[in-house]
């Protein structure tokens, strides 16, 4: 890659990412097929592996960056409405939970959920990913700061309630169950219950 | 087909189903390439394919069979253990909880993981571990009677801890964080505190 300009350099990497992006929606994260990404963008198979090493390496990057913006996404629109609240209620905790049913959410548990499966043997991409986690554990903790700071006159909560349970929450268990499984209503009344602090601490 | 007894068929299929198990043992659920899973059953690629479809319908029965498997030995365990007592106790039920770090059951979610990635886009292994799923949440609900059946007297549980909480969880979200995570501790006294039903229903 020496002769290559550093803009040349960005440009190439952004066109097999993008390439790569395209595929993924096409074919899903288990079916690609790094030939394919190549083609995609119009370069060789060898450009690709001198780029990102190999299929792990291209993965790492491609699933890692989608991981990231999943997660800052998500961060960054609950935050935004709870900022435009004037004082947060109970109720308002309760209804912007990701619920069960909502479409968006089921999409990005399935997206999340394969990119979990293929950190497994990815050694890269899990390494992507446990920083990630890190990074996102620090802005949802000052996150809830500033819910807390917000609550309404006489509303304590417990924050286990989102860095245990929600922590490690994939509604696509529930989702496999169907009709069997608990609704929207019950899980609200659930976490309602559990969410409101009764102990002194 | 027609010219094999229906002995000689179970034999061949037998046959295959044990060499993708002894593939994905190696090399893990993604990687898995019915080539191999032929040559390692020593038959042909053709014979595979008239057996299972294609490479989907391979891996719905194998991951389906181990997904139900995975299961059954979660569920049959821990019903054995607490059919061992003579009452229940709610440190009993605190202690014996899946905890994050238990190696055992970290085997178990990186398999469950990859096999509900996989389940995203194959629709015969999603209808399959749909009734899996279904099945399970009906021997639950029975291993919850009977658990409430033995409890120490005066204790009585939210059984949504089980049927919501415990139902959704992914350990895996939580070994990511590694040492900024909670820890089991933490955990235990969670679990501990919302199991115990306090309001009168």
């Amino acid at each position: 890659m020496a002769g290559l300009r550093n803009k040349d350099h960005g440009k190439v990497e952004l066109a097999i990412l993008e390439s790569a992006r395209r595929e993924i929606e096409l074919n899903g994260i288990l079916g690609l097929r790094v030939a394919e990404v190549a083609a995609g963008a119009n370069y060789s198979l060898t450009q690709v592996y001198r780029y990102f090493g190999d299929r792990d390496g291209l993965l790492a990057r491609v699933l890692g960056d989608i991981y990231d913006e999943i997660l800052t996404t998500v961060y960054e629109s609950y935050m935004s409405y709870m900022e435009s609240l004037p004082v947060i209620t109970l109720d308002d905790l309760v209804n912007s939970l990701p619920t069960p049913i909502a479409p968006n959410a089921m999409g990005y548990q399935e997206i999340r959920l394969q990119i979990l499966a293929t950190s497994v043997k990815n050694v890269p991409l899990r390494e992507r990913i446990e920083n990630t986690s890190r990074d996102m554990h620090t802005r949802w903790e000052a996150g809830l700061d500033y819910v807390e700071s917000k609550l309404e006159p006489g509303l304590r909560i417990d924050r286990r309630v989102f860095t245990i349970m929600l922590l490690v929450q994939t509604m696509y268990y529930r989702t496999l169950l169907g009709d069997v499984g608990f609704t929207v209503d019950e899980y609200r009344a659930f976490v309602r219950e559990i969410l409101v602090l009764k102990t002194d601490v």
